[in-house]
């Protein structure tokens, strides 16, 4: 045995060099999300959306069961990857065209796999973009996975060894938004009649809300290591960057740095109060994290109404696209955003771009 | 869309003038309350009652499967009250005549209502004082709501508009104490012969207590940001003070409150030491948090018998009336209470009269 | 009712002229397992072993449902010895031969006894040490407990009266280490051709390690008070030290100690890194926990491969015995352990002597 080999049984990620188009990678650790992520969910973030709450509201509307959060399904789909693809990289630079394909239960088990869509070598030589698809699936039967959600997502990843050749470069089409024929897809046909506007938490409904609109939503939520790491942990989600202070106090923050789907959760609690019927995500367009988030800071959120649309043959809800604004230690009274050369203001987090559906 | 309309989907809860006697309010979120709940619940306090822990004990005597613990029953209906009756309020007063119903298991799911049962405004013109009598419901079969506990709450509430007009002053008549026939009545008839009292983790029964025992229960329990926050999101509490260090740093006390309730699973939790089979709470008489806890701070607690109760018809268990007291940073040996002058001594932060049920 | 009287009802737990060879003690609490406790303990510690993470790998190779995690087993069935047998320890000696017989699933009922296999006062006649052998039952019929875990532990406990007589000294035999007749005995028959090597995060098996072969598991892990105070209640452990920042700030430390069994879940959990394979430990040889662990510390592992057994009759797992360290706030590139006087560098805190099973 060489000191060589006494390294090999560890694995450190995948390098830019690693990866070529076309590359399928199945990830490890399939997962059932079972109900005490659910109750852990609610703990890390309190969330209060009625569907997702439990299973009388739920089986009220047609459900035969209370769904999971969506967020959950994307973090718990999302971990799964990062030990292959993003272990080694340098910046997250961003997501598109994410899908809610199904609805998950508590029981369902997850897995995830990767498709390397798209690379280009940075001209600096060290660095380089790698594009990947990734998809989320439930084994409820044997040999019968079925999909539940597939994203894009693009990060910069380090070569290993500089002088590696770079590949041809591919650059992927990325769809501007979501495709508008599968909003809603994970949604049964619901009794929307029996949708109660009191238990709901939330009088408003589609035709209450107009393109254009802002809305405060008002609350803070302070993070603390712990809560964000029990959170990163629960997604078996490996970067290092979240959990190691002995390390982290030596980077570029000097701290550990909270996982960019904490800060979607929490925004997206937070948003409940203001659009406490905009049960389920539907879809993500774009998202990006703008600056990062610490324990100890706060956070809060608003949302503006960017589209309407009525999804054809339902009759029982309809799409809503929303921006989520995420800030830190700054109230969103003013719906801080960008200044007037459009560079983010200060104490803005996350600029995410997404589609809901609310009962008609 | 005007600048008002803006805000208008934001829920800021009720004020003084919103609440009118009679009034019955049917709160937002029911709740599945799933085994993810008892594990955090147990993760949170620490709780070692054998009833509550697992089937086998449980089954032994009688229960159809491991019921839930009471207080973590009560935190989540109290919690879904929250947003509508006291996220104005300036203190919470006092609570009453609270009678735990019926078992609740893992699976059930709980929902909530108040009624306003009477309102006085202060003399200050700014605030009133808002009584309700709060209800919490299982659902197992659509449309067949069961209560499971009610309690009456009075906290005192800002006015929106200090030049809103008075309300008639209407002042409920609160019982001293629960009443003594519902005493036992969430207990199924138990098989007390079965109860084995090496598992149950303390020897001593009914016949054991003496009224006027005072007991100290040794241990102390730190109390972290994580750990209160986890717990009062997992009831859906939507209490602003308890989250928030942006706007809290700013507050009377520097810092996140830690709900009470927490406060009272805590020592409830810590009794074990010494109350090892009152294994239920069948009703609190009354509750005053006497001062506030944070992070950080160590919680101690100690207990008198005030009363006992053979409950008729039943000779598996009976009733004793307790008084548990919490500390913070102070040990319970010598019982910390009140002073001669009648004030509570610097360190105690709950003073709380309950019944609980042990075996013959 | 004396002061006396008033004392009584609180247990102050065992000391040493409380116990005598031959004494069996049936520990309170029985506790089950749950959904809930198996996300706790994925969101405490990040483990990713895919047996325990899901029912679609664990089903497709043979096993009824996903398993619990064996240490979660181990540290539940601990807890519940704490109370009678350690809260007057000073010191926890070592435990040996620690063997795990049979799978455990969410929904079991874990109970524990401890016998006295040994006793011996310390010249100084102020504490002697206390040999116990403790066993976990599952409950899954009334009346049929099935032993799952048997451990032999020793600690030095207080006596209550330094004047108390020495009971003859009994010495136990301790195995040098676990038989190695029962490795892999809680292992049902494989369909290990089942095995996904991808979806299992490692593609290492048997035939890929040596003995003699060192692995560092590179990633780091910092522990926060509310994570293992949620651990360690989880657990029912109520070893005082753990929990009370009010009455250890003036500890020998000055601070709250961590549960030892928190540090071998999370050095098993970074092992992931290197030995992803290495699915079930089926007993522990020898354990030591070197040093303290503080909140705010950081921990790093690393492993050496002791010895390698195929299991008589069993073509799809073989057994390799392992050493686990584990240290704080230092990196484990150099397999820190010992230095030439045989004494632990600095940073060690664990040295765990185990064996795994892994697919042949």
């Amino acid at each position: 045995m060489t000191l060589t080999a006494v390294k090999t049984k560890t694995s450190c990620g995948n390098f830019f060099e690693d990866f070529h188009v076309g590359q399928v990678i199945r990830h490890g650790t399939p997962k059932t999300i079972n109900e005490g992520d659910t109750a852990l969910y609610t703990a890390l973030y309190g969330s209060r959306f009625a569907v997702q709450s439990g299973t009388a509201f739920a089986e009220e509307i047609g459900y035969p069961y209370y769904p999971l959060d969506d967020l959950l399904v994307f973090h718990v789909v999302f971990g799964k990857t990062v030990g292959d693809i993003s272990l080694n990289a340098v910046a997250n630079l961003g997501y598109s065209d994410c899908r809610f394909l199904m609805p998950v239960y508590a029981g369902d088990t997850l897995s995830a796999t990767s498709e390397v869509i798209g690379l280009k070598e940075n001209s600096n030589g060290k660095t380089g973009v790698v594009y990947v698809r990734s998809t989320g699936y439930r084994h409820k039967e044997p040999g019968n996975p079925e999909k539940v959600l597939e994203y894009t997502r693009w990060v910069m990843v380090k070569k290993r060894d500089e002088n590696a050749p770079a590949p041809e470069t591919t650059l992927p089409e990325l769809p501007e938004g979501v495709s508008e024929d599968t909003l809603g897809q994970a949604v049964p046909e619901l009794s929307i009649e029996n949708w109660d506007f009191d238990l709901s938490g939330s009088p408003f409904r589609f035709d209450d809300y107009e393109v254009g609109e802002k809305i405060d939503h008002v609350d803070g939520m302070t993070v603390e290591e712990a809560e964000h790491q029990l959170a990163t942990r629960l997604y078996q989600n490996t970067a290092k960057v979240h959990f190691n202070h002995h390390s982290e106090k030596n980077s570029r923050f000097g701290k550990r740095l909270i996982y960019g789907g904490h800060v979607i959760s929490l925004a997206r609690a937070l948003s409940f109060n203001g659009l406490g019927n905009a049960f389920h995500i539907t879809g993500i367009n774009a998202g990006r994290h703008v600056a990062p988030l610490f324990a100890g800071d706060t956070v809060y959120a608003w949302s503006e109404v960017l589209d309407k649309k009525r999804i054809e043959g339902r009759s029982d809800i309809a799409a809503m696209r929303l921006r989520l604004v995420a800030t830190k230690d700054l109230t969103c009274g003013d719906f801080p955003y960008k200044n007037e050369e459009g560079k983010y203001e200060d104490g803005v987090i996350l600029d995410l771009d997404y589609w809901v559906v609310i009962p008609v």
